[in-house]
């Protein structure tokens, strides 16, 4: 699991930052990658990169404003365009359907894969084997998501020699035993799966967050997060323009991931008022409240290891 | 009067062309420039020009395809968010105002000056004191216009020497005398403008085609142009393949150019199919039917001198 920054900019392409878009890379978890926001250009940043389009299997949207949308239509194009037969899922605020659906209109453009459109409420929006993806409403003047992707927890690996010492060999057996419970074998014993597994994988957390003012929502969805992606529009000391702007500081981003007792943030959406020299002040701002902090670059990858 | 590829490419992005956009840079003609197609990154295209969103003044589109028109809703944005405060006037075909109004309103994107979008059909579309812009219907499956811009003459510079020599001082009769026509002095005599006006500078022609498969309009845009930009989406010898995907070849643009008499040709539109290698091939091709042709590339500048 890897979170790949395509886009880290606010409001307008600049030559540093491009505008919004996180690549959550789950290529080992299911081959596949899932995105969040797709500003203009997101296509053209993917090029330069090792992302296929075609396994983008989901895309997230928290907002509706242009920096954060206006490169769908070209993505989902060219995705079809370079063959990929999958389905897309993409879920944002209403609004979203009308969008998608009058961009690809206009431009005659056929998709080659089936496309499902979700208009979002607050809650849990997806769930399978592996994963839930919670939403909640931020506050941004306009409909704002945070996303919170949970990991379910793995149960724990086969203890295959503990079984082959109590004589049991490979076979149906061992997976019951792996879907936990307990199997009466031939002569009678009886074998409980608690003794020959592992220890359980703990699934990971990323919230990944829209737009957004400091507010309780983002505390929430990032509270035990093993990685916060906040918004840091404003410098510590601006918290007043940023209040009026419906954006946050780096400080309060920073207090937002101390108060959730996330274990790593990272800054995002990054004004191109502020050079590359501000961008370490930046940094240094929000570290001084929570220590494990970066500003994220564009084409900058975070890992984000089991636990 | 100069002519500025901002993206060259067919179809879709690639890295060494963007999606179609060309800039005809009026600067010294009327202050302002003129854009024809605006695909995705077109505004991250201009970043590395020094070409300023708020000089653009027209925007017309040729088709609606989505490498013809993605880059529309961001750069209109972005414009309005860097102050732009002068009209806009976008024309194109049907279906352009759903597209720009659906994705400003979803966005929720206030643009800070008067946009005014006009839905064409064949014909003059645009005239003033400087320049007619005529339209007409290509052949690409969908309505793809052509566009003909038409400098009007500018009128000869005044003789001020012989004037003077003639016992007229500057003022009022200079002005009538510069408009053409006759003026008759105090003490009887009769001035004839044509007698005080150098040589009346003849106007540019300048046809920017959208796709198309070789036709008749193409020829009739081009006719007797100082320069034909013409779409080469395929080689010599590729003419069925070109017929079936409504575009055409290098030898037919080239055709077009000659039976047009146009001055220069430049080809665009060009399939990331051909590589670098290759785009000297297809100029080749061309040169074998129109010799003044060359295959544009983006940030390529191309001068149009009065004649
Ligand atoms: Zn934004
Ligand atoms: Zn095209």
């Amino acid at each position: 699991m890897e979170v790949f920054f395509l886009g880290t900019g606010a409001g307008m392409p600049a030559k540093p930052r491009n505008v919004s878009s996180v690549a959550l890379k789950l290529l080992e978890e299911r081959g596949s990658i899932w995105l969040f926001d797709c500003g203009e250009a997101t296509q053209h940043q993917i090029l330069h990169t090792n992302i296929k389009p075609r396994r983008i299997e989901k895309i997230f949207i928290t907002h509706l404003h242009g920096d954060h949308i206006y490169g769908l239509p070209g993505l989902l194009s060219s995705r079809s365009f370079q063959g990929g037969d999958t389905e897309v899922a993409v879920y944002g605020p209403a609004g979203l359907k009308d969008y998608i659906a009058v961009s690809l209109k206009v431009s005659k453009s056929y998709l080659s894969y089936p496309i499902k459109i979700v208009e979002i409420e607050e809650g849990i929006i997806y769930e399978d084997d592996q994963f839930i993806v919670e939403a909640r409403l931020l506050d941004h003047g306009i409909a704002s998501y945070g996303y919170r992707v949970i990991e379910k927890d793995r149960p724990g690996t086969l203890l295959v020699d503990k079984l082959k010492e109590s004589g049991v060999q490979p076979g149906p057996i061992y997976k019951k035993i792996k879907q936990g419970g307990s199997v009466e074998l031939e002569d009678g014993r009886m074998l409980h799966s608690a003794e020959f597994l592992g220890p359980a994988q703990k699934g990971r957390v990323v919230a990944i967050l829209g737009d957004t003012r400091t507010c309780e929502a983002a505390r929430i969805l990032a509270a035990g997060a093993d990685l916060l992606i906040h918004e840091a529009t404003f410098s510590g000391g601006q918290e007043e323009l940023a209040r009026e702007y419906f954006h946050s500081t780096t400080l309060q981003a920073a207090e937002t991931a101390l108060k959730a007792q996330a274990k790593r943030l990272c800054l995002t959406h990054i004004s191109s008022r502020f050079d590359r020299e501000d961008w370490k002040m930046l940094e240094q701002e929000a570290r001084s409240v929570f220590p494990d902090t970066v500003v994220a670059e564009d084409f900058m990858e975070i890992t984000v290891p089991l636990n």
